[in-house]
């Protein structure tokens, strides 16, 4: 299904939070290291620039994002800064916690949160949120969840289809686009709640 | 349109200056970081042999090329030097600025202008001068404005596609090639100069 | 051959070890370096998320994972102890005297491990096992030795793929997929035994 | 024509040096670049574990290497060090003239010579060695001047389509294949000759 259902576009309407995994959805899956000359392994990430700014637009729009990753790199906290984003759970080992944690501090409801998952890791998530979401990688157990699949690839601008998709079912991608035109667009400023090891 | 039109041809003959975006025009779109072990996030930007090439000889052959980026990067810097470019606007938020600038400080004019652009932040750009060009990868929105929609994706050639396009239009690609061939091609060395901000 | 056959789900019931060369089959082949600034060669190696989880969901199932390789880099190392591996072979000229290693210190047999790899040199090792394994980029010679081989090429969850065919072949697959779902899925922690220049 | 002419088949049985460009024949054209903490642009370079190993394997069967690049970088002269090759000649902007040089310096004929170009400015190279070759991603003007044209890419392994394809032309291929499964292959020596700005 790569056309937004009337299931998705009502769903849509009611989220307040887009949450996403990281490796496979904001890139390709590739993982990729060097050893520094103190013989530490560093992270090279390769995000999207069409996604970043599909992020920045729903923060615009005033929908929250959020990243839920189990795994960690200083680099992910640049780039959810860079992307003006509100939340960042890294090394999560059990990510649907952080439905429990933004409910208890934020009043944010698991039916008011989507997510994009792509692989096992992902399924508890997927199935507690009210708009659970896939890329075209995804594996099956993670699409069968969604009830929307991305028809692009995690690292080829999937999120970016996605942010809009959900700002077209609430009727603000026009704005979005008219603002971009007339300059009037700007990087929104959000400051990033970090949550370390749920 | 992956032919050139005649209106194209047209356009092609009258401009003095290629503008192109950055990020998904010269690149696939990939933002690439690590942090290094002060933990400031560095860029690795991924350009094309060929779209170098490509800007080398619109520069041989007296047309004028820049860069206009909302970001920013020393890489940026160091490439534009490496292919004889002759402007870099960078942190420019409202692209479209860059043309009074360039009208006022130069008195090149946005009839005289050619601009590659691929997102919604190129749209102001697009639909003020005189050649407004696309990349197989741009966004719709991007796409209907474009004379001219480069086959080929940022990152895979594009650019060298529309600089030969260009060269093709004026008459000036057979004497490229032939000065290859015998070796008496040179890079040209132009002074670049450097805008930020706008 | 891309479904697994009779044969190769009879082999992947007795398997203790599942051995992998690196560059084709782990990656996609590209071999990425820059030099430091003290004039060494450092390299960059792109894993693949999928992979990853695949030999820990292995690991967590209680089979062994090693890499064998030509190559060496410390990276590698760092990459084998994120994944709970068992075995890392680097260095590696002749690389069939793993097994006699791995028999002698071990007590595996070679008709109880598994191997995956796409070039030449892998053609000794995979003659040598008992379930020989190949991926969609592995040369002709290496395919004709395979009694799998993956429809995925390496560094695109070609052996994420193989992990999953091994652990369906033998009944463990659903159990991997509900404890992911639960969130009682754990990175298995095994102590990685390194051996050079075999 | 992707599959070996009998012309192809005669001039490879005479080379004794295949000479390669760098930038879209051993890599598929991407320049990679990160500024350093000193504010120095640095190269990743991305070369291919088959192309590799090709290149081994002729150097192993006494065919001579080397590399024409109009770039420079020293993760180039690790490389060419790495497999076996025998000449380096960089920041070439005339490339026929190492033609001039082999010849002098070597004794080496251009039509004892094979290269592999990919751009305009590998033209006048191709247009003088005896066996001119190009690969999938080769300029329109560059392919037709080959006698091979690799059906796979650069940074695809076309370099090691190449020289497979050579020396199947010499009847040496078997003895490669056999070579690594018998573990006899060894990894070739040889000194680099480093050549400067021609």
């Amino acid at each position: 299904m790569t056309e937004p259902s009337p299931l998705f576009i009502q769903k849509a309407r009611r989220i307040k939070l887009l949450l996403t995994d990281v490796d496979g959805v904001m890139t390709d899956g590739t993982l990729s290291f060097f050893t520094d000359e103190k013989g530490i392994a560093r992270e090279v990430k390769n995000f999207e620039s069409l996604d970043g700014m599909g992020l920045l637009f729903l923060a615009y729009c005033g929908i929250q994002t959020g990243i839920v990753s189990k795994g960690a790199s200083p680099t992910l906290e640049f780039w959810a800064k860079e992307l003006g984003m509100n939340y960042l759970f890294y090394n999560t080992s059990v990510k649907h916690h952080a439905l429990d944690f933004l409910q208890k501090e934020y009043g944010i409801l698991p039916e008011e949160t989507a997510f994009i998952g792509d692989d096992l890791i992902d399924l508890g998530l997927l199935s507690r949120v009210g708009l659970p979401l896939a890329v075209a990688n995804s594996v099956p157990e993670a699409k069968k969840l969604a009830l929307y699949i991305s028809p692009r690839g995690g690292g080829h601008a999937a999120v970016r289809d996605i942010a809009e998709q959900i700002l077209c079912a609430r009727g603000m991608w026009d704005q979005v686009v008219q603002d971009n035109v007339s300059g009037a667009f700007q990087n929104p400023k959000n400051k990033l709640r970090i949550v370390k090891g749920l």
